[in-house]
């Protein structure tokens, strides 16, 4: 049997705090309840943990980052107290392979700008209007399970186009909703070794963490970003002299050197 | 435990039987040693069964279709051979959910020429020469367990650009030639549900499909190319009435209804 | 001054001969009315004939071919019609660097679904319903000219999801629908050296090709789609010997020469 | 007649000073050689500036920011140097629709991470080597006039895969080391409006962009580059409550509106 997924549920946790709606509807905050769903639809093959912004190092020491397959992560309001530093640290482990999973208001988050190099803006709306969410990849294991060719959420944040992300390497799901806008709601990325999955739904007063298909939707996600090789790769610039090189003295080189 | 991949390994099997070279090196035909490959690569997760063209319908009866769950494909000299309606069959499964692994000179074969649009072209030679195949995405899972950023064959037929296909959804290798060729020799695509691997090295007459990397590559893509969801998908183009509408009922309608 | 782009727009012509109302609405045929809308919107940048199903060979010639740069195809009852020796002729002259623009109901032609390798299959609902059509590349040269980033067409038919087609080199444009499904409206592709352009809005009884932004749209896919090359592109796989390489002389081939 | 594309072409102007071999090879700086190549290839159809590092702001004050369509970018050993605050206007002028052309070891530049948001880390070697360029994109516009499959540079710096990048937009060209290596040479990106060319050949002391080939790729990278929209895009993230919805008054939302 293959190793547990090890998964670190990153979040914000303010809001929990500050506002009695949201504390009432995710009382082990967030990332309590997205723990759990992951538990609950994943079982012995994840091993999950927590962190939050308000721990030392925001909760993401070398230790951590080191021993997580996959990361989630959710913030809204304080993504400007995220340190550079951290940032720096989880960009270098996605590009080591790290699976990172972008769920909601994080397409605000430093990271996720930082790995896409665009300003990741959206137009937005809060009132509780309705989201269909189509699956335009039906092939792909992200939208595995899904028993329709799209599902709703009732009561949802507007996400509008356009959505300033570079072209997706993979579009899976593209949202409708009620006051007539349209979001790619799922896309893929990725960046060095690692695999980036932004998924849309989610909210800290509408408990779309609840919902049955989004629930599946960030399980398969998790799977999916865990799938990388074991191939090489490097984050420097090696100097590959003649004699290093892959037909190293079978091939002529010029007299006169050049020093770099 | 999963259940095992249901693997048909196709082959046009013409010149393991009428030359002695051929049949030297792939005594079993490269389907043989194709099967055999995967067998032992992936053991218990596989269940392999093969297909050659002089079999009736090619051994793809709807029946093998339907229970196989990636195909392999393997032919040269007798691609015109193939029928167009077993070609309609397996591009048909392919949109399903078939994933698909064309091999070396499959690439002129029908069904990879019908699910590209395009001619597939590319220039070739058969010297012996080197090949350097380079992983250019490291992150992959079809280049896990390859140890080096490059392997080498040491004597291939070479394959050039310009490699007459659409942009590939993900470039996995690049290979290099003694004689001065590039290729784009791993690529993949996916059409409808299905998952589509493009994978250069092989010849009827240099050893390729002993080659440990390549049968590690072969096998990865088997892998990869299985992964596949449940969700839906339709070959036809429903009609979409007004009460089959996702907010049936809701919204309002043209008096003046347009018939078709 | 460059020379004119020379255009040739294919309609099918059958419902404007068969239905009053589509007669009253292009008493010139489609075609006609998309040919005054690229000299409108082109003037002496453009140069455009127009071919119809019942001409011989559809009105699509050798001659006519070669001196085409762009094509828009629309069909619609009849695709079953166009043959198929025209049909690899067209496929033929996209790949040599033909731009070719699918409107509409074209996106079950022959041609498009050669050229995709899927079923270009998708839902649909005649009511008269508002679309609202996104802009999600405006950086785009397709999408000039544009004033906000949505425009709207009051009254269509519906295209929705899943639209069966390989995920496009470049989305353009999504359409959000009344009745609640989302559609990929305007799409890129390049085969070979020809540039496709895919874009949704039309119908044989709504207005849809009097609309001033489907016109400008229309009317920048013909530019976008001419941009091309003069770079050799060869249909044939040309056999590459050792006194033919790149580097002929200067790399050892392999004492056995392997014949094919 | 249109508008002469405004080139600011910005050059590190290090080597040429401190370097007599450099400063014999381009003794107006590599950017004068790069200004007249434009000059020579476009000629009244474009308007070239210069700009480098030394130069307050780095030449790169907001008016010539605002003056200019496409930007090329040569750097090397004094990336670090370059001001955040000036990468971070660079990078809002892309975003909003300048080219960009990142030339050889502008690779490492800190506006060419900033927009792809990996490492940008390649192999490399100074050996004077052979490097055959092949075009593997032969209908798009940045190739056009290459009379052959590849061209050829005799004597040149190899870079060679594992590219750190993300996966390109569009593939160009791919190159071939004599010394083992490929490397994906040529490749566009698209962030927020702007278009992003990457073209590997360029050094100091080699005379790389004195060469035919190069300097009708960099003139057509410059044309690429300054293909845009007049479309609407914005760096912000406006809330569109229900007033400002595209179907406004029209659909019903939820009675308790949430704030945020």
């Amino acid at each position: 049997m293959s190793e547990p997924i090890r998964v670190t549920v990153w979040n914000e946790f303010r809001h929990e705090q500050n506002h009695q709606a949201v504390k009432d509807l995710y009382p082990e905050g967030i990332h309590g309840t997205i723990k759990s769903c992951l538990e609950k639809q994943l079982g012995q093959n994840v091993l999950v943990r927590t962190a939050t912004l308000d721990e030392p190092e925001h909760g993401l020491t070398d230790e951590v980052l080191e021993q997580t397959d996959v990361m989630t992560w959710w913030g809204h309001c304080a993504h400007g107290e995220v340190s550079d530093a951290i940032v720096d640290k989880v960009q270098k482990r996605v590009l080591q392979g790290m699976g990172l999973l972008v769920l909601h208001s994080g397409h605000y988050s430093k990271i996720f700008k930082r790995l896409m190099g665009t300003t990741c803006s959206l137009r937005w709306r809060e009132q509780g209007e309705r989201e269909l969410i189509w699956n335009v990849n039906p092939g792909h294991p992200i939208t595995d399970g899904l028993t329709d060719e799209h599902f709703e959420l009732t009561d949802t944040e507007m996400y509008g186009e356009m959505f300033d992300i570079p072209a997706p390497d993979e579009q899976i799901f593209i949202s409708w909703f009620e006051g007539g806008e349209v979001f790619r709601s799922g896309c893929t990325w990725t960046r060095g070794k690692g695999r980036i999955f932004y998924f849309r739904p989610g909210h800290e007063t509408f408990p779309i963490y609840y919902n049955e298909n989004v629930q599946r939707v960030i399980a398969n996600g998790v799977k999916w970003a865990n799938q990388n090789s074991s191939a090489p790769y490097r984050l420097n610039a090696p100097n590959i002299t003649p004699s290093l090189a892959p037909i190293a003295g079978e091939y002529e080189v010029d007299a006169s050197l050049h020093e770099h």
